[in-house]
Protein backbone atom coordinates (compact mmCIF):
# COMPACT_ATOMS: atom_id res chain seq x y z
CA UNK A 1 0.00 0.00 0.00
CA UNK A 2 1.58 3.65 -0.94
CA UNK A 3 0.08 6.93 -1.27
CA UNK A 4 1.63 8.31 -3.93
CA UNK A 5 3.91 6.29 -6.26
CA UNK A 6 7.59 6.18 -4.66
CA UNK A 7 9.00 6.93 -8.05
CA UNK A 8 7.16 9.96 -8.22
CA UNK A 9 8.07 10.90 -4.84
CA UNK A 10 11.43 10.32 -5.18
CA UNK A 11 11.68 12.89 -8.21
CA UNK A 12 9.96 15.84 -5.84
CA UNK A 13 12.35 15.15 -3.76
CA UNK A 14 15.20 15.31 -6.17
CA UNK A 15 13.61 18.83 -6.95
CA UNK A 16 14.04 20.21 -3.13
CA UNK A 17 17.51 21.88 -2.62
CA UNK A 18 18.17 22.78 0.78
CA UNK A 19 21.93 24.34 1.17
CA UNK A 20 21.59 24.18 5.01
CA UNK A 21 23.62 22.13 6.81
CA UNK A 22 21.68 21.91 9.58
CA UNK A 23 18.77 20.82 8.00
CA UNK A 24 20.92 17.98 6.55
CA UNK A 25 22.21 16.66 9.64
CA UNK A 26 18.96 16.63 11.51
CA UNK A 27 17.74 14.72 8.39
CA UNK A 28 20.27 12.24 8.79
CA UNK A 29 20.11 12.11 12.28
CA UNK A 30 15.91 10.77 11.68
CA UNK A 31 16.94 8.22 9.49
CA UNK A 32 19.96 7.23 11.76
CA UNK A 33 17.21 7.09 14.54
CA UNK A 34 14.27 5.84 12.65
CA UNK A 35 12.14 9.15 14.24
CA UNK A 36 9.65 10.27 12.55
CA UNK A 37 10.54 13.40 11.35
CA UNK A 38 8.25 15.15 8.47
CA UNK A 39 11.21 15.21 6.26
CA UNK A 40 12.26 16.86 2.99
CA UNK A 41 9.07 17.70 1.19
CA UNK A 42 6.81 18.16 4.19
CA UNK A 43 9.21 20.82 5.64
CA UNK A 44 9.82 22.30 2.34
CA UNK A 45 5.83 22.54 2.27
CA UNK A 46 5.40 24.28 5.67
CA UNK A 47 8.33 26.61 4.81
CA UNK A 48 5.75 28.10 1.34
CA UNK A 49 3.34 27.62 4.09
CA UNK A 50 4.87 29.82 6.30
CA UNK A 51 6.46 32.45 3.80
CA UNK A 52 3.06 32.73 2.64
CA UNK A 53 0.81 33.33 5.75
CA UNK A 54 3.54 35.67 7.08
CA UNK A 55 2.41 34.40 11.08
CA UNK A 56 3.65 36.08 14.05
CA UNK A 57 2.83 32.96 16.23
CA UNK A 58 3.46 29.16 15.62
CA UNK A 59 2.31 26.88 17.62
CA UNK A 60 4.08 22.90 17.23
CA UNK A 61 2.60 20.07 19.46
CA UNK A 62 5.08 17.03 19.64
CA UNK A 63 8.22 18.96 17.78
CA UNK A 64 10.81 16.14 18.49
CA UNK A 65 14.42 17.34 18.14
CA UNK A 66 13.34 19.89 16.09
CA UNK A 67 12.84 19.00 12.36
CA UNK A 68 9.80 20.46 11.25
CA UNK A 69 9.78 23.60 13.89
CA UNK A 70 13.43 24.68 12.13
CA UNK A 71 11.54 24.61 8.51
CA UNK A 72 8.55 26.89 10.13
CA UNK A 73 11.64 29.30 11.46
CA UNK A 74 13.62 29.41 8.42
CA UNK A 75 10.23 30.57 6.80
CA UNK A 76 9.33 33.46 9.60
CA UNK A 77 10.08 36.99 9.07
CA UNK A 78 9.47 38.60 12.21
CA UNK A 79 6.92 35.91 14.65
CA UNK A 80 8.05 33.01 16.73
CA UNK A 81 7.58 29.16 16.72
CA UNK A 82 6.14 27.82 19.85
CA UNK A 83 8.75 23.97 19.61
CA UNK A 84 6.72 20.76 22.30
CA UNK A 85 7.84 17.63 23.46
CA UNK A 86 7.66 15.83 26.83
CA UNK A 87 10.84 14.50 26.17
CA UNK A 88 13.15 16.83 27.59
CA UNK A 89 16.33 14.89 25.41
CA UNK A 90 14.40 16.19 22.39
CA UNK A 91 14.28 19.64 23.16
CA UNK A 92 17.81 19.72 24.39
CA UNK A 93 18.72 18.82 21.08
CA UNK A 94 16.39 21.18 19.35
CA UNK A 95 17.64 23.88 21.02
CA UNK A 96 21.18 22.74 20.26
CA UNK A 97 20.31 22.82 16.24
CA UNK A 98 18.45 25.50 16.85
CA UNK A 99 21.57 27.22 18.02
CA UNK A 100 23.79 26.01 14.95
CA UNK A 101 21.45 27.59 12.14
CA UNK A 102 21.26 30.85 14.22
CA UNK A 103 17.33 30.46 14.85
CA UNK A 104 17.44 30.07 18.39
CA UNK A 105 15.81 33.83 18.61
CA UNK A 106 13.12 32.88 16.41
CA UNK A 107 11.79 29.54 18.85
CA UNK A 108 10.48 28.89 22.18
CA UNK A 109 11.12 25.78 24.01
CA UNK A 110 8.57 23.83 25.87
CA UNK A 111 8.80 20.64 27.54
CA UNK A 112 5.58 18.86 29.00
CA UNK A 113 2.69 18.45 27.13
CA UNK A 114 2.05 19.69 24.30
CA UNK A 115 -1.92 20.75 24.43
CA UNK A 116 -1.33 21.71 27.98
CA UNK A 117 1.46 23.62 27.02
CA UNK A 118 0.14 25.32 24.04
CA UNK A 119 -2.85 26.37 25.85
CA UNK A 120 -0.78 29.39 27.04
CA UNK A 121 -0.44 31.09 23.97
CA UNK A 122 -3.44 32.99 22.17
CA UNK A 123 -3.63 34.25 18.87
CA UNK A 124 -1.91 31.63 17.40
CA UNK A 125 -1.73 31.78 13.32
CA UNK A 126 -0.29 28.69 12.58
CA UNK A 127 -1.15 25.34 14.83
CA UNK A 128 0.92 22.29 13.74
CA UNK A 129 -0.59 19.05 15.10
CA UNK A 130 2.14 16.41 14.55
CA UNK A 131 2.31 14.44 18.51
CA UNK A 132 -0.06 11.47 19.28
CA UNK A 133 -1.86 10.82 16.56
CA UNK A 134 -5.14 9.85 18.58
CA UNK A 135 -5.28 12.86 20.25
CA UNK A 136 -5.63 15.10 17.20
CA UNK A 137 -8.96 15.39 17.38
CA UNK A 138 -9.10 16.22 21.33
CA UNK A 139 -6.45 18.60 20.97
CA UNK A 140 -7.80 20.77 18.24
CA UNK A 141 -11.28 20.82 20.18
CA UNK A 142 -9.30 22.33 23.23
CA UNK A 143 -7.33 24.95 21.37
CA UNK A 144 -9.78 26.52 19.09
CA UNK A 145 -10.43 29.45 21.07
CA UNK A 146 -6.28 29.83 21.17
CA UNK A 147 -6.35 30.23 17.56
CA UNK A 148 -6.53 33.96 16.09
CA UNK A 149 -9.33 34.45 13.35
CA UNK A 150 -7.49 33.34 10.04
CA UNK A 151 -5.34 30.75 11.52
CA UNK A 152 -4.22 27.46 9.53
CA UNK A 153 -4.27 24.32 11.05
CA UNK A 154 -1.61 21.88 9.58
CA UNK A 155 -1.73 18.18 10.69
CA UNK A 156 0.63 15.36 9.83
CA UNK A 157 0.41 11.66 8.97
CA UNK A 158 -3.78 12.04 8.57
CA UNK A 159 -3.34 9.73 6.01
CA UNK A 160 -1.65 6.61 8.49
CA UNK A 161 0.17 4.87 5.87
CA UNK A 162 -2.94 4.28 3.73
CA UNK A 163 -4.58 2.80 6.87
CA UNK A 164 -7.62 5.09 6.54
CA UNK A 165 -8.84 3.51 3.64
CA UNK A 166 -8.86 0.05 4.85
CA UNK A 167 -12.13 -1.93 6.12
CA UNK A 168 -10.79 -3.01 9.58
CA UNK A 169 -9.20 -0.28 11.25
CA UNK A 170 -7.56 -0.16 14.65
CA UNK A 171 -8.61 2.18 17.27
CA UNK A 172 -5.75 4.60 16.53
CA UNK A 173 -6.82 5.01 12.41
CA UNK A 174 -10.39 5.27 13.42
CA UNK A 175 -9.36 8.51 15.16
CA UNK A 176 -7.48 9.81 12.52
CA UNK A 177 -10.86 9.16 10.32
CA UNK A 178 -12.55 10.85 12.74
CA UNK A 179 -10.55 13.88 13.14
CA UNK A 180 -10.35 14.11 9.33
CA UNK A 181 -14.13 14.17 8.82
CA UNK A 182 -14.68 16.69 11.84
CA UNK A 183 -12.42 19.18 9.89
CA UNK A 184 -13.57 19.00 6.66
CA UNK A 185 -17.18 19.36 8.24
CA UNK A 186 -16.44 22.16 10.52
CA UNK A 187 -13.11 23.82 8.69
CA UNK A 188 -12.58 24.73 5.44
CA UNK A 189 -10.13 21.55 4.70
CA UNK A 190 -7.40 20.40 2.06
CA UNK A 191 -5.78 17.01 2.68
CA UNK A 192 -3.08 16.49 0.85
CA UNK A 193 -1.23 13.02 -0.33
CA UNK A 194 2.17 14.46 0.26
CA UNK A 195 4.16 12.07 2.07
CA UNK A 196 2.30 10.65 4.79
CA UNK A 197 -0.88 12.81 4.26
CA UNK A 198 -0.97 16.84 5.51
CA UNK A 199 -4.13 18.55 6.15
CA UNK A 200 -4.48 22.33 5.35
CA UNK A 201 -7.75 24.19 7.48
CA UNK A 202 -8.99 27.44 7.74
CA UNK A 203 -11.54 28.34 10.33
CA UNK A 204 -15.04 28.18 8.82
CA UNK B 1 1.07 4.73 -13.57
CA UNK B 2 -0.56 6.31 -11.41
CA UNK B 3 0.65 9.47 -9.01
CA UNK B 4 -1.87 9.15 -6.24
CA UNK B 5 -2.99 5.73 -5.13
CA UNK B 6 -6.93 5.85 -6.42
CA UNK B 7 -8.57 4.73 -3.57
CA UNK B 8 -6.48 7.54 -1.48
CA UNK B 9 -7.79 9.84 -3.95
CA UNK B 10 -11.24 8.55 -3.86
CA UNK B 11 -10.90 9.20 0.25
CA UNK B 12 -9.99 12.88 -0.66
CA UNK B 13 -13.10 13.60 -2.60
CA UNK B 14 -15.67 12.19 -0.34
CA UNK B 15 -14.43 14.62 1.99
CA UNK B 16 -14.50 17.85 0.32
CA UNK B 17 -17.66 19.16 0.74
CA UNK B 18 -19.38 21.56 -1.85
CA UNK B 19 -22.71 23.44 -1.56
CA UNK B 20 -22.43 25.21 -4.55
CA UNK B 21 -24.93 23.66 -7.51
CA UNK B 22 -22.85 25.77 -9.94
CA UNK B 23 -19.96 24.52 -9.31
CA UNK B 24 -21.24 20.58 -9.89
CA UNK B 25 -22.99 21.88 -12.61
CA UNK B 26 -19.50 23.25 -13.76
CA UNK B 27 -17.65 19.67 -12.54
CA UNK B 28 -20.67 17.48 -14.63
CA UNK B 29 -19.79 19.46 -17.60
CA UNK B 30 -16.56 18.92 -17.18
CA UNK B 31 -17.03 15.19 -17.28
CA UNK B 32 -19.35 15.27 -19.91
CA UNK B 33 -17.02 16.82 -22.42
CA UNK B 34 -14.20 15.18 -20.86
CA UNK B 35 -12.67 18.55 -20.68
CA UNK B 36 -9.94 19.11 -18.26
CA UNK B 37 -10.90 21.28 -15.90
CA UNK B 38 -8.88 21.37 -12.27
CA UNK B 39 -11.25 19.10 -10.96
CA UNK B 40 -12.43 19.22 -6.89
CA UNK B 41 -9.01 18.13 -5.01
CA UNK B 42 -7.41 20.73 -7.15
CA UNK B 43 -10.25 23.52 -7.14
CA UNK B 44 -10.57 23.09 -3.08
CA UNK B 45 -6.80 23.78 -2.60
CA UNK B 46 -6.88 27.34 -5.33
CA UNK B 47 -9.70 28.16 -2.42
CA UNK B 48 -7.91 27.36 0.28
CA UNK B 49 -4.82 29.32 -0.84
CA UNK B 50 -6.83 32.58 -2.22
CA UNK B 51 -8.06 32.95 1.28
CA UNK B 52 -4.60 32.45 2.85
CA UNK B 53 -3.19 35.06 0.79
CA UNK B 54 -5.88 37.49 0.31
CA UNK B 55 -4.95 38.57 -3.33
CA UNK B 56 -5.58 41.70 -4.78
CA UNK B 57 -5.54 40.01 -8.57
CA UNK B 58 -5.16 36.60 -10.13
CA UNK B 59 -4.19 35.99 -13.34
CA UNK B 60 -5.26 32.67 -14.98
CA UNK B 61 -3.47 31.33 -18.25
CA UNK B 62 -6.00 29.23 -19.87
CA UNK B 63 -9.34 29.36 -18.06
CA UNK B 64 -11.42 27.11 -20.32
CA UNK B 65 -14.91 27.47 -19.11
CA UNK B 66 -13.78 29.05 -15.59
CA UNK B 67 -14.22 26.25 -13.20
CA UNK B 68 -11.03 26.68 -11.33
CA UNK B 69 -11.32 30.92 -12.17
CA UNK B 70 -14.78 29.92 -10.30
CA UNK B 71 -12.73 28.47 -6.81
CA UNK B 72 -10.71 31.60 -7.02
CA UNK B 73 -13.30 33.83 -7.06
CA UNK B 74 -15.14 32.23 -4.19
CA UNK B 75 -12.17 32.37 -2.28
CA UNK B 76 -11.12 36.07 -2.98
CA UNK B 77 -12.21 38.84 0.10
CA UNK B 78 -11.86 41.86 -2.75
CA UNK B 79 -10.02 40.79 -5.73
CA UNK B 80 -10.09 39.88 -8.69
CA UNK B 81 -9.92 36.95 -10.92
CA UNK B 82 -8.56 37.55 -14.95
CA UNK B 83 -9.57 34.48 -17.29
CA UNK B 84 -7.92 33.92 -20.50
CA UNK B 85 -8.74 31.86 -23.04
CA UNK B 86 -8.21 32.07 -26.62
CA UNK B 87 -11.50 30.47 -27.27
CA UNK B 88 -14.44 33.02 -27.17
CA UNK B 89 -17.07 29.91 -26.36
CA UNK B 90 -14.81 29.23 -23.50
CA UNK B 91 -15.03 32.28 -21.93
CA UNK B 92 -18.60 32.85 -23.15
CA UNK B 93 -19.75 29.92 -20.89
CA UNK B 94 -17.76 30.83 -18.14
CA UNK B 95 -19.22 34.63 -17.96
CA UNK B 96 -22.93 32.13 -17.71
CA UNK B 97 -21.86 30.15 -14.38
CA UNK B 98 -20.10 33.14 -13.14
CA UNK B 99 -23.36 35.15 -13.62
CA UNK B 100 -25.29 32.22 -12.07
CA UNK B 101 -23.08 32.16 -9.11
CA UNK B 102 -22.87 35.70 -8.55
CA UNK B 103 -19.27 36.28 -9.01
CA UNK B 104 -19.48 38.25 -12.41
CA UNK B 105 -17.97 41.15 -10.34
CA UNK B 106 -15.17 39.07 -8.95
CA UNK B 107 -13.68 38.55 -12.68
CA UNK B 108 -12.29 39.65 -15.93
CA UNK B 109 -12.66 38.22 -19.27
CA UNK B 110 -10.70 38.33 -21.70
CA UNK B 111 -10.51 36.48 -25.33
CA UNK B 112 -7.29 35.65 -27.12
CA UNK B 113 -3.37 34.72 -26.61
CA UNK B 114 -3.19 34.32 -22.65
CA UNK B 115 0.46 35.31 -22.32
CA UNK B 116 -0.07 38.59 -24.51
CA UNK B 117 -3.31 39.01 -22.68
CA UNK B 118 -1.33 38.82 -19.24
CA UNK B 119 0.95 41.21 -19.94
CA UNK B 120 -1.32 43.92 -19.31
CA UNK B 121 -1.57 43.53 -15.89
CA UNK B 122 0.87 44.17 -13.13
CA UNK B 123 1.39 43.48 -9.45
CA UNK B 124 0.08 40.12 -9.88
CA UNK B 125 -0.41 38.73 -6.51
CA UNK B 126 -1.63 34.64 -7.75
CA UNK B 127 -0.42 33.61 -11.58
CA UNK B 128 -1.73 30.54 -12.70
CA UNK B 129 -0.65 28.01 -15.14
CA UNK B 130 -3.20 26.10 -17.01
CA UNK B 131 -2.92 26.74 -20.78
CA UNK B 132 -0.52 24.96 -23.48
CA UNK B 133 2.16 22.58 -20.38
CA UNK B 134 4.81 22.90 -23.05
CA UNK B 135 4.62 27.04 -22.69
CA UNK B 136 4.81 27.23 -19.28
CA UNK B 137 8.49 28.23 -18.90
CA UNK B 138 8.28 30.68 -21.57
CA UNK B 139 5.54 32.25 -19.72
CA UNK B 140 6.89 32.74 -16.40
CA UNK B 141 9.90 34.28 -18.10
CA UNK B 142 7.70 36.44 -20.04
CA UNK B 143 5.76 37.40 -16.92
CA UNK B 144 8.29 36.95 -14.17
CA UNK B 145 8.17 40.95 -14.06
CA UNK B 146 4.81 41.69 -13.92
CA UNK B 147 4.10 39.22 -10.78
CA UNK B 148 4.23 41.61 -7.25
CA UNK B 149 6.92 41.47 -4.73
CA UNK B 150 5.19 38.16 -2.96
CA UNK B 151 3.17 36.36 -5.94
CA UNK B 152 2.63 33.06 -5.89
CA UNK B 153 2.99 30.94 -9.15
CA UNK B 154 0.99 27.84 -9.37
CA UNK B 155 1.00 25.63 -12.12
CA UNK B 156 -1.32 22.36 -12.62
CA UNK B 157 -0.49 19.35 -14.51
CA UNK B 158 3.32 19.42 -13.67
CA UNK B 159 3.33 15.83 -13.05
CA UNK B 160 1.78 15.14 -16.70
CA UNK B 161 0.44 11.72 -15.68
CA UNK B 162 3.70 10.96 -14.26
CA UNK B 163 5.32 10.98 -17.74
CA UNK B 164 8.21 13.33 -15.92
CA UNK B 165 9.40 9.97 -14.38
CA UNK B 166 9.65 7.97 -17.66
CA UNK B 167 12.74 7.33 -19.69
CA UNK B 168 11.78 7.92 -22.92
CA UNK B 169 9.76 11.66 -22.39
CA UNK B 170 8.07 12.65 -25.67
CA UNK B 171 9.14 17.35 -26.23
CA UNK B 172 6.40 17.73 -24.17
CA UNK B 173 6.94 15.90 -21.32
CA UNK B 174 10.74 17.32 -21.45
CA UNK B 175 9.35 20.83 -21.60
CA UNK B 176 7.71 20.25 -18.92
CA UNK B 177 10.58 18.47 -17.10
CA UNK B 178 12.65 21.62 -17.78
CA UNK B 179 9.88 24.35 -15.92
CA UNK B 180 9.84 22.17 -12.67
CA UNK B 181 13.74 22.34 -13.11
CA UNK B 182 13.86 25.83 -14.00
CA UNK B 183 11.12 26.71 -10.95
CA UNK B 184 13.27 24.58 -8.67
CA UNK B 185 16.10 26.10 -9.04
CA UNK B 186 15.17 29.66 -9.74
CA UNK B 187 12.09 29.82 -6.75
CA UNK B 188 11.36 28.55 -3.64
CA UNK B 189 9.53 26.02 -5.28
CA UNK B 190 6.64 22.63 -3.85
CA UNK B 191 5.47 20.35 -5.98
CA UNK B 192 2.19 18.31 -4.63
CA UNK B 193 1.45 15.11 -5.80
CA UNK B 194 -2.35 15.95 -5.95
CA UNK B 195 -4.40 14.95 -8.83
CA UNK B 196 -1.94 15.64 -11.92
CA UNK B 197 0.62 17.86 -10.13
CA UNK B 198 0.39 21.16 -8.72
CA UNK B 199 3.64 23.37 -8.18
CA UNK B 200 3.08 26.30 -5.81
CA UNK B 201 6.22 28.77 -6.00
CA UNK B 202 7.19 32.12 -4.62
CA UNK B 203 10.34 34.42 -5.77
CA UNK B 204 13.52 34.23 -4.07
C1 LIG C 1 6.26 12.57 14.97
S1 LIG C 1 7.27 13.12 16.24
C2 LIG C 1 7.51 14.82 15.88
C3 LIG C 1 8.39 15.11 14.73
C4 LIG C 1 8.61 16.57 14.46
N1 LIG C 1 7.36 17.30 14.33
C5 LIG C 1 9.44 16.73 13.21
O1 LIG C 1 8.88 16.62 12.10
O2 LIG C 1 10.63 16.96 13.31
C6 LIG C 1 6.16 13.19 17.63
C7 LIG C 1 6.75 13.78 18.90
O3 LIG C 1 5.67 14.11 19.73
C8 LIG C 1 6.04 13.88 21.08
N2 LIG C 1 4.74 13.75 21.80
C9 LIG C 1 3.76 12.82 21.62
N3 LIG C 1 2.70 13.07 22.40
C10 LIG C 1 3.00 14.22 23.08
C11 LIG C 1 2.32 15.01 24.02
N4 LIG C 1 1.08 14.70 24.44
N5 LIG C 1 2.94 16.10 24.52
C12 LIG C 1 4.18 16.45 24.12
N6 LIG C 1 4.87 15.73 23.21
C13 LIG C 1 4.30 14.64 22.70
C14 LIG C 1 6.92 12.65 21.04
O4 LIG C 1 7.82 12.65 22.12
C15 LIG C 1 7.65 12.84 19.69
O5 LIG C 1 8.88 13.50 19.85
C1 LIG D 1 -6.66 22.67 -19.08
S1 LIG D 1 -7.78 23.79 -19.86
C2 LIG D 1 -8.13 24.93 -18.59
C3 LIG D 1 -9.01 24.42 -17.50
C4 LIG D 1 -9.34 25.46 -16.45
N1 LIG D 1 -8.15 26.08 -15.89
C5 LIG D 1 -10.13 24.80 -15.34
O1 LIG D 1 -9.53 24.14 -14.49
O2 LIG D 1 -11.33 24.95 -15.33
C6 LIG D 1 -6.70 24.69 -20.91
C7 LIG D 1 -7.36 25.86 -21.64
O3 LIG D 1 -6.34 26.70 -22.11
C8 LIG D 1 -6.71 27.24 -23.36
N2 LIG D 1 -5.44 27.66 -23.98
C9 LIG D 1 -4.39 26.88 -24.34
N3 LIG D 1 -3.38 27.63 -24.80
C10 LIG D 1 -3.79 28.93 -24.71
C11 LIG D 1 -3.19 30.16 -25.03
N4 LIG D 1 -1.95 30.24 -25.50
N5 LIG D 1 -3.91 31.28 -24.82
C12 LIG D 1 -5.17 31.23 -24.35
N6 LIG D 1 -5.77 30.08 -24.01
C13 LIG D 1 -5.10 28.94 -24.21
C14 LIG D 1 -7.51 26.16 -24.04
O4 LIG D 1 -8.43 26.69 -24.95
C15 LIG D 1 -8.20 25.48 -22.84
O5 LIG D 1 -9.49 25.98 -22.65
Amino acid sequence: MFITNPEIEAYLKSLVHINDSVLEKMENLGHKLNFPIVDRLVGNLLYIITQIKKPKLIVELGSGFGYSAYWFAKGLEDGKVVLNDYKEENINLAKKFFKEGNLYEKAIFEVGDAVENAKKYNNIDILFLDHEKSRYLEAIKQLENNLSKEAIIIADNVLWHGKVIEEDKDKKTEKINEFNEYMSANFKTSILPLRDGVLIALKK
